[in-house]
């Protein structure tokens, strides 16, 4: 990871964006910028500084990790230590903070720290859009945690049986991804049988899978710190005639949005090649979610795959398609890959059959 | 769970804190208060009007569980449908922010939208300090889950040996706790041994465990929405004499902090019995944290047992008991237990072998 070059990136973008420095909180974007892993940091950036802030319970892991710049290790809170450092630094600085992720109580605690010449602004989250692109290193880590994920399906398809609780197939599936190496799943896994396939976020719960009826599966690991995400439905037992039909439906929407990949389009464009083909089924108002999400250090990041979305497609990008219908009461549907954007479409990272399957 | 005398407590303490509402967006604060679970929701309570707010993922579920509110469901997110709410149903507002859980962006967009006669204002943690005392139906879950996590030692102590990587044990752990029915894990788990036992944050990694030397386990476990947490410190082989002498002052300082529990004691006066006895033992300096923390809907909750603390102990707090020592390079051990603190003392939650054990 060349976290240098991104540290320069950011520091070319402070004069533009009117402020003399970045006071940078949220974890994912630190770990992006320098490296560090850890719970509990703060990093300032400005032209002529690079100062990374922790406490002492990193001491070690702190100079293992962070990567150009000065590190500075206190007993107190990191923005506390952060609040120190700068007012022994500068006189006067118009300091970038991130709005999204540093809280009203923070703020407040900072403002009367740094009184004078200091002054706490608002700014654009440059480092999230940084982040969009991924760099080659990231893209490795990025198949490596997708691989993983995708040879989850086999101990899935295995203890996925009528009558196991959706938490006992959730509990399998995350068993073998820590085998398999994982850090951590990169969220609360899905196991949606039956009437709870309806539900676009059903948890794994102590329901029984049904006799008949879709399970929708739809899981991420973490390795090398980036997640990976990927969603399969299943049938069990034989499918109907009307979720067979929703089922086909789906696939050709989630295969009409990867075609609709490509450097320069929106994503707005993306996600409205999946939505026209469920209107046309007659299926458009139980598309209730957004098409899809960047997904990198976070499972969710920028861009959002959103109706009418104006971020452009680059190269590098790496999203998740993931359209799906969900029939109140009676069924839901939802097939997602992650793809990278390449110079001329995508590449699947999570590549694993979408025929229907029935168990 | 007695949702509405919850409500009716916060409401009681609206005039005395100068606010004529509460705008809550922390979500355990929001399940404390009406039993919501999910991930996306806003609650306010005024002297008139007490109402929830989520998203069109969470119609069902919403309906499902929350208790003495009502439930307002949109498309947008519930911050947006909250201030839409607000002034429709107010013209001048008086609202208390939970000023450590509330976004700087958050509350910019708030005031953006709501003007003319309403002020935001950051509120005192009225919901922490409520829920610092839990009621009856919280102990019953909370010593549920401690059980739970109790329980998990046998199947930690049959994988745990010579060879194995951290990450192996962890994995075993967490999936005896899938399949007894957690939810989750409280926290990531800390498998840290040999030379990463002085790590008081070693989440389990790639290391072998080696031949010789302290293992130090601390983990837990949701049940029914509560925490669990405990740590047992295990030594591989037999421990050396410094080792061992280790072990027994932390052991020692951690029965010195339960004996100090009491209701009207300092939270800092339990911390000074365990800090007395480990600077007796010349080891003061490697006990780097606080002795404990409250624990309930979150891992860390208020009180936090640390030097000179002065919250004053009620019967009903849960809180962790912590004491550990970390020698840099060398050695670290740690002893946690969760207790209830009683009329009389303390009852613990985690009842488990503390002599040292050699595997």
């Amino acid at each position: 990871m060349d976290h240098r070059s991104r540290q320069r990136h950011l520091q070319s973008l402070l004069a533009e964006n009117h402020i003399d420095g970045l006071l940078l909180t949220h974890l994912p974007n630190i770990r992006y910028l320098c490296g560090f892993t850890g719970s509990a940091a703060a990093l300032v950036l400005t032209e002529k500084h690079k100062a990374f802030f922790t406490d002492s319970r990193y001491t070690t892991q702190s100079r293992e990790e962070v990567q150009g710049a000065r590190v500075i290790v206190s007993r107190k809170a990191p923005l506390v230590t952060a609040g120190e450092w700068l007012k022994s630094h500068y006189r006067k600085l118009t300091l970038g903070i991130e709005g999204e992720h540093l809280s009203v109580a923070a703020q407040a605690r900072m403002k009367t720290s740094l009184t004078g010449g200091f002054r706490l602004k608002q700014a654009p989250s440059l480092v999230e859009r940084a982040r969009m692109v991924k760099d080659s290193d990231e893209l490795e880590r990025m198949r490596a945690a997708a691989l993983l994920g995708v040879n989850l399906l086999d101990s899935l398809k295995s203890v996925l049986r009528v009558g196991a609780k959706e938490c006992e197939v959730s509990a399998e599936l995350e068993y073998a991804a820590s085998r398999a190496g994982a850090e951590a799943m990169s969220f609360p896994t899905i196991i949606a049988s039956g009437e709870r396939s309806a539900l676009p976020h059903g948890r794994a719960s102590q329901h029984a899978i049904p006799p008949k009826g879709f399970v929708v599966c739809d899981f991420g690991v973490i390795l090398g710190g980036y997640c990976s995400d990927m969603t399969r439905t299943l049938s069990v037992g034989r499918a109907s005639n009307a979720s067979r039909r929703a089922y086909e439906a789906v696939r050709e929407a989630q295969q009409a949005a990867l075609d609709a990949v490509r450097p320069g389009r929106t994503v707005g464009q993306v996600d409205q090649a999946a939505r026209n083909l469920l209107v046309e089924q007659g299926l458009g108002r139980y598309f209730t979610h957004s098409t899809g999400h960047g997904v990198g250090l976070e499972i969710h990041e920028a861009p959002r795959l959103a109706s009418g979305g104006k971020d452009i497609l680059q190269p590098g990008m790496v999203v998740t398609i993931e359209p799906g219908v969900y029939l109140p009461g009676r069924f839901g549907v939802r097939i997602e890959d992650t793809i990278i954007v390449t110079d001329r479409g995508y590449e699947i990272l999570t590549p694993a059959n979408k025929e229907l399957t029935e168990l």
